[in-house]
């Protein structure tokens, strides 16, 4: 056992400060021997004078912080999603998601309601053991990923029987209006609408909204569109696997686009491709009601805010800028990133990564939702 | 101006749940037209059965999400780490780094005592313009970074000057000993020495310490230092460009290894090279006095604790896995990741984004340390 007795070695004089240090790496970083590129294993990097970086070919692991359940999972992930016939939808459920969705189907028992909330067609989840008593004035609303084309209803069972059940709170799955067939912003419309009505039953601050992917994006976007209608603000919403930026680029923009693509989704994407969504046909990426961080001012009117990402997953760099504008702004915003996985992981219940993202989820509404 | 009355088509039958949607991208993700890769254009991914991904060649351009200035200044660094004179040290500062500590000296003023404390050498910086009422009973103790091995002063001026200046906060500039000469514990003995001296005149509640990259580290190492060694917890910690997981692979672990060393620094490293610290010598990796994300019971008494890091800082894996595993612990951890940027990216202060981290900084300090 050491001890905190200080050796007389260290009543010493102040050192010299002149110093030399010769080395390859980054002075103010780890030692050469780490940094330097060897060259018979390593390949150059070149830059150009813009910082353009030619990043040559990689091997690339798993990461070594996942759990022995999340590399299986990733592993699995990556190989899945290179075969077109696990995307096909089957009553809205895609086959790389059927199995996760069957596992929180046997973990999470709740009931659920089909109805309609304002006119818009909607699932209401409710936890088989009841509603927490403090939970009874309070209500959550999923807005599910699927690209604004997608997903329902599996996207919105995914994000919403584990919240609904762990959390032993109401959660409203919305059946929002989505492209081909439709364009923005009918989706926004229709979370107005539904909210509109839930505000009849419960106050603004007791109510939360959050959803993965696109559903992120709409959750922000909602935000947006209840400030341009004279709606209150919610207590607290969730951006998941999705920032509020606007999508200009490849992807979600970014260099998440280079890094997370390939190590998350098994692809490449050409620098420029558009994202594409034909929801959005038409629409201004710098409009604040499509990307609300295109507007410091819309920003700074967010309630608490928690996004969540993760470093493959493609949304990492909108996600994370997301977050520092909200920052920025002095928004309670809160940012939680998952290393090594990848946009959406958490829909599998069953690796240790994904119950720690429904644990923050569940704690991040109790803390800020008015009772 | 759209309007919030709600379209009567919205007040719709559920829509038929069966929908077929054959697409060559992840279904919960964007469109196709994104996603699918473009046989012309983008190299294919290959994916081994144990998720290990073959990324080709990319060039990635800076990230569109920086501002102009930071899209300079991270050209400028690309290049400026690619050339070996840039990186020795005169008088403890790097030409890499000089241009920015003459800008901070220049815009951050500050008086400067050269002391020791509890026999430790140290700088003690007060801004010029006072402290702050409400910071009279507090202070910072600043742990430069260098690798253990360099970068004194200069690192710690870098890290002290704007703390000081823009917190209006007396912060400490502590010059802890080093390898190769030194070998761990000594850099915590001399932490502990001089926070045990602190305590003399300042409650631990309202002593700050932080520090970047090794002094990122070495903040995390002595509050299970102080642990061990029956020192109170101090008020609250930033570890900025850092983590405090066990650095077992290539640089600090996980995937920034792979995709922040060439985007940040302009090299590669081979997998599993040792990031060989000497200071670490004969260690073991997973000992919670070197790694203190190594013990959950450690980090579950860990202070209120900001993390700082970057898209591409090396640090990035190591540093948002341990501000997960803080989370699970139920810490309140509070995690902040630029977009675009390197290790260390807030030494130059002419840069928004830099001013964004100061201001997190000092506001984390505030409110988290005690009266």
């Amino acid at each position: 056992m050491r001890t905190a007795t200080i050796p007389s070695s260290m009543t010493r004089t102040p050192r010299a400060t002149l110093r030399r240090v010769a080395t390859a790496a980054a002075a103010l970083l780890v030692s050469a021997a780490a940094l330097a590129q060897s060259p018979t294993a390593s390949p150059r990097v070149a830059v150009d004078a813009d910082g353009t970086v030619h990043m040559p070919a990689q091997t690339v692991p798993v990461s070594d912080f996942l759990s022995p359940e999340a590399k299986a999972y990733l592993a699995e992930h990556l190989v899945n999603v290179q075969k077109p016939e696990m995307l096909v939808q089957e009553n809205g459920v895609p086959p790389l998601l059927a199995g996760y969705l069957q596992r929180q189907r046997e973990l999470f028992a709740v009931d659920r309601k089909d109805t309609t909330i304002g006119g818009v067609h909607a699932y209401v989840y409710t936890p088989k053991g009841g509603v927490d008593a403090k939970n009874r004035n309070r209500v959550l609303i999923d807005l599910h990923g699927g690209g604004f084309s997608n997903c329902w209803p599996g996207c919105t069972e995914l994000e919403s029987l584990p919240i609904a059940a762990l959390g032993r709170i109401e959660v409203v799955g919305l059946d929002y209006r989505q492209g081909p067939k439709f364009r923005h912003p009918a989706a926004s419309e229709d979370v107005a609408a539904a909210y509109r009505e839930l505000l009849k039953t419960y106050r603004a601050e007791s109510i939360g909204i959050y959803g993965c992917s696109a559903g992120g994006m709409l959750t922000a976007m909602s935000v947006a569109w209840f400030q341009q209608h004279d709606l209150p603000r919610p207590g607290a919403i969730g951006i998941l696997c999705a920032g509020a930026a606007s999508v200009g680029g490849s992807a979600f923009g970014g260099d998440a686009s280079f890094t997370a693509m390939p190590l998350g989704e098994s692809r490449v994407v050409a620098p420029g491709a558009p994202v594409g969504m034909d929801y959005f046909a038409g629409t201004d990426p710098k409009d604040p009601l499509v990307a609300p961080a295109s507007s410091p001012a819309v920003l700074a009117k967010f309630p608490p805010t928690l996004i969540v990402t993760a470093t493959r997953g493609f949304e990492l760099s909108n996600a994370i800028y997301t977050h520092t504008a909200l920052v920025k702004q002095h928004v309670d915003a809160e940012l939680h990133v998952w290393e090594g996985l990848f946009h959406g992981f958490f829909y599998n219940p069953d690796v240790p990564e994904s119950r720690d993202c429904f644990d923050v989820i569940v704690r991040f509404f109790d803390d800020h939702l008015g009772k």
